[in-house]
């Protein structure tokens, strides 16, 4: 069995959004984590950086060259900028390549432009990329070698406020995602507002308003509701590890209700196992899908103003990350859709 | 001097409010704490039931009775309900009363029927009561002898947006509060939800559009802007102990500006001690006013979608509760209004 | 295949060692969650009290007879002095039970009314348990009915301290064992002291020297050490959800060395799985072991006072309860001993 | 009165130290904040550091020779090794000088070469200082112009163990101090191990038997108590901002009581306000000291091993740093000792 395996390789493997990748596929029965590469830590073992993965994960850090060498799938975890060249290496080498960060994520490249004061280097090569955000975009995944894995926000958002867009039982304008994010997705090194004393007993926002993640997910939710969606987003950082509270307001269509919005939701995501749509009554709590690939959903109706509020959570280091670029690479295989991701989230 | 001192008490002085009041009080140069009680802990000090407070605050706690005959200020934090009688008591025995519940925060007996399922016991009672948020009523409050000690969402969300609501700079529809509060504004009694291990790394908002402080709120701002405003508030529960963080979305008046804002938040707040407006480019934290009776604002415009996005944070024991309490004896008793409150937040 | 598992069932399931319990194992590979029994939630999914378990483990809570009656193995996660009854029904019913809780732990009925003022209801059934530690006590434990897993200081503590005692190099006289434990080692039961905001922020010790634990593991090493060993015991909360960090020590023998002292311990420990030696220069950290069943271990000598340091991390809820449990019941029914329990630690 | 005030300065204001003297010293009834020096912010408020500090203390960081000369006391928050200089600047200045530093806390200039690896630039000045544990060496203390302020662990143990050595009724051989510190005594530079995301739910020893507190706290008990004394020393990092948690170990010399030793410790420290011996069934908690000068002691014996453990508990920024240089600025200065440290910790 074990040569059927895909080989998956990881570049930037010391970063979170890496560290958690080769945790998840180091559980992935139809994977094998191959070959890992960091710029800082190259020619050490992941478990001397990350003492917590010691016996389970104590492979060397790597070039990206033998990355690319080595495997059959490429995950990319590396700063914005910088995945564009390794993308094309590995078209050239005939490697799938999934990448976690932005380069590929905006189809506009003057929106990428505005927003990442950067170039598409290769528009061919953009134009073969496709938005990794499964629940809406399977079928273009499915195959697929080149792929961009959604942020965490934009992974949150569109999941919560989709289905009502597309029933066309809400307002596309005047829409406001109020987000709230574990200090994990502010990556591993260290600035002073993330150093503990400074964090601790906080809360604040954040690039009010002024996020990248703001296209994203605007383009997202245009291309679903085929209208063009500008949005207010305003991320703030919670003293927590994981996790991503998503607070989305809509003004609802006139004669709206939650049944029906309950309706949509339910048809929309009926058969997504990573889609966790709560009873009534509950409400979206990071700490039900902490270490899992779930996305906890609840929807809300303030009848006074009426307004729609769609909460949703997820793990901003796996559904947020890791774990749905794994779920995109299953699509890529024609592997099971599930497989390596049935974490079970722990009660506490 | 002592015999100069007011004499203060506090009823419910084991519950977080009532605690913090006493801590205030002890070190306040004008009011001397007194008395206090408790139904729960009667006959034992306050430093047995808050170890912390061993040598500082070593009162006995009473009866209600006995406060109010040895006090020349009441103050009451008691559950929602019980601050009636207890301001009839006072009334009749030429007390001050400041209420920290919400029993006299209403102004309409039938907004206090829908949302407290309570009754005004006596209508003349509730004329002769003010609402101490002191940076908008401060004249209504000197000299008053009867007044109601206003939330601590309450006092967060209006202080960041009646300016733009009072200048005509923001729409008086569509508002948005998303608000986040530390636990200790649940209150002492233990519940499943604020037991530790299952608040920990956790976030959720709760009472989603169902919040009894939603009417306070409007109620205020109404009154400042001289329109009916309903507005949509959601709380959340944030893992600190202290702190409300109200991040507030309200549209813009076409062609209202950043500049205008801030011009009409500097005069409204000119010379308002416990108003901290930031500089440009900063965000108000919860941190930066822990254990202080100030409230840190910060004003953001979405220009992509003509949003404001006003920022508060306020410590909700302090300037949420018992510091404003005493804001508001300072008023009624003609003292300096900041006198003992001059709280230096900690910066860690 | 699926008949051929194991069906195990969990007396308790609602409590914190059971929730783990049933976590672990609906992700055993040779066994099968087959019921749940809780007094307290009968006739409700364990995913309604736990709602992180939505979609995963929705399996309604039963009676304790239908756990007997269904399963092959019954764990029991009860509070002490409640399993004796259930023990002796699992022995008539001819299945396997094993006891999470404090019951069957001590040898000596004198030692057990002492801390736990209880008694031996059947001397028999006592003598026929054996203690679940299997680094220490493997071979005793293959296919054994009745087994007492070991409360989680019991299990810390000994790991860190028994092969210096073993191999002679330190004093049996004048151990101290100095043990921090998260939070959720007091339980799911709401208490003052484990209310949000009177843990948060906060450290101490508690039941000094005086912990029921103390005899159980002065009952391990004596056995291990072959002589009779007391020593003392202070346990701490800590502001954390998981994880036990023992800080042990003991004198040396005169011209015992590190050298001497870590060869002892690998020896002691090679080919255990789930004990991991730490190399020199590293310290054991409980964020390392979360989630896991490892237990990590470090050795320290201080030379200016001739004191061997041994410091030992486990996770409470997993070493030191339900996962050692279940590496209890792959030994009984002669399973790998790992199987599902190669969990992988999360590095944040 | 103004004109009479002490003119106070802080040399390296903006660690953690020394902001935490400037918050304490701005509530100092007879001393005036005059100037503040920082290398890294020269010519930024403090309030730019610490936003916390807008409108409390927006002192402008100047030079270290502005503080001296415009000062009648100069206290250094500074990495070891800078303050000889300094302090022999002060003196030629005829400025009173107050190190939160090491350079003057060790007598022996062997002992702090083997530690620091440092040399006494000036032995006179050497001689000429104090060391600042007021609770200890008070009449030493009073109107001294150089007071070498002790480190935070080197004042929670040496008030934790002093009178029951002096007493007589512990062992001077196998002492064993367990410390508990919170993050702010790592300073404010960041740190991967500081790192939020790696350091929140993790709990760790470090510099084990091994940190430079070390032969302080063995150079305060071996003066108190006339004998030679070393201990074993292992501090740990708590995932809390502030407070240091001593647990602290000693064999009972034979026939040695808890009465007798709670009159001991009862006696010593009679007419101490910051200690607060707390009644017996009490545990210290750091939580009920924080953000005050107090030092809480709890007494405990296990009887079983004839063992005191003695626990004491301080804020570590307080009355383990900016507390105590104040407390020792009142006394060389001829003030009430508490003057301006009368802080009341909160109770949450």
């Amino acid at each position: 069995m074990e040569n059927k395996k895909i080989k998956a390789g990881v570049v930037g493997a010391t970063g979170y959004a890496g560290a958690e990748l080769c945790r998840i596929l180091c559980g992935h029965p139809g994977a094998e984590l191959t070959a890992i590469s960091s710029v800082s830590f190259e020619g050490q073992k992941l478990s001397d950086v990350y003492p917590a993965y010691f016996k389970m994960c104590d492979l060397v850090c790597e070039t990206q060259e033998a990355v690319v060498e080595r495997c059959d799938v490429i995950f990319a975890a590396l700063p914005h900028g910088l995945s564009q060249e390794l993308a094309a290496q590995c078209q050239t080498a005939g490697k799938a390549f999934i990448d976690l960060g932005a380069d590929f994520r905006l189809e506009d490249e003057d929106v990428y432009r505005e927003w990442y004061a950067g170039e598409f280097l290769d528009k061919g090569l953009h134009q073969k990329a496709v938005y990794g955000l499964p629940e809406f975009f399977r079928e273009q995944i499915r195959g697929k070698r080149l792929i961009a894995n959604p942020g965490c926000y934009t992974t949150a958002v569109p999941l919560a406020l989709a289905p009502a867009l597309e029933a066309g039982l809400a307002d596309t304008q005047g829409i406001v995602a109020d987000c709230k994010s574990g200090v994990t997705g502010a990556g591993r090194k260290t600035t002073q507002n993330t150093h503990y004393p400074e964090l601790n007993e906080g809360f604040t926002a954040y690039k009010v308003a002024a996020h990248r993640h703001t296209p994203e997910m605007e383009q997202t939710l245009s291309r679903l509701s085929g209208t063009d969606i500008r949005l207010t987003f305003v991320p703030h950082l919670l003293p927590v590890n994981r996790g991503i509270l998503a607070t989305c307001y809509a003004r609802l269509k006139p004669g709206a209700t939650l049944a029906q919005l309950r309706e949509a939701y339910r048809s929309r995501y009926d058969g997504e196992f990573f889609v966790r749509l709560l009873p009534e009554g509950r409400v979206a709590d990071i700490r039900n899908v902490r270490y899992s690939n779930f996305c906890d959903l609840s929807l809300h109706v303030d009848e006074r103003t009426g307004t729609l509020v769609a909460v949703s959570a997820i793990d901003n280091m796996v559904k947020g990350a890791a774990g749905q670029a794994v779920q995109n690479m299953n699509l890529a295989f024609g592997l099971d859709e599930a497989a390596g991701l049935k974490l079970f989230p722990p009660a506490f």
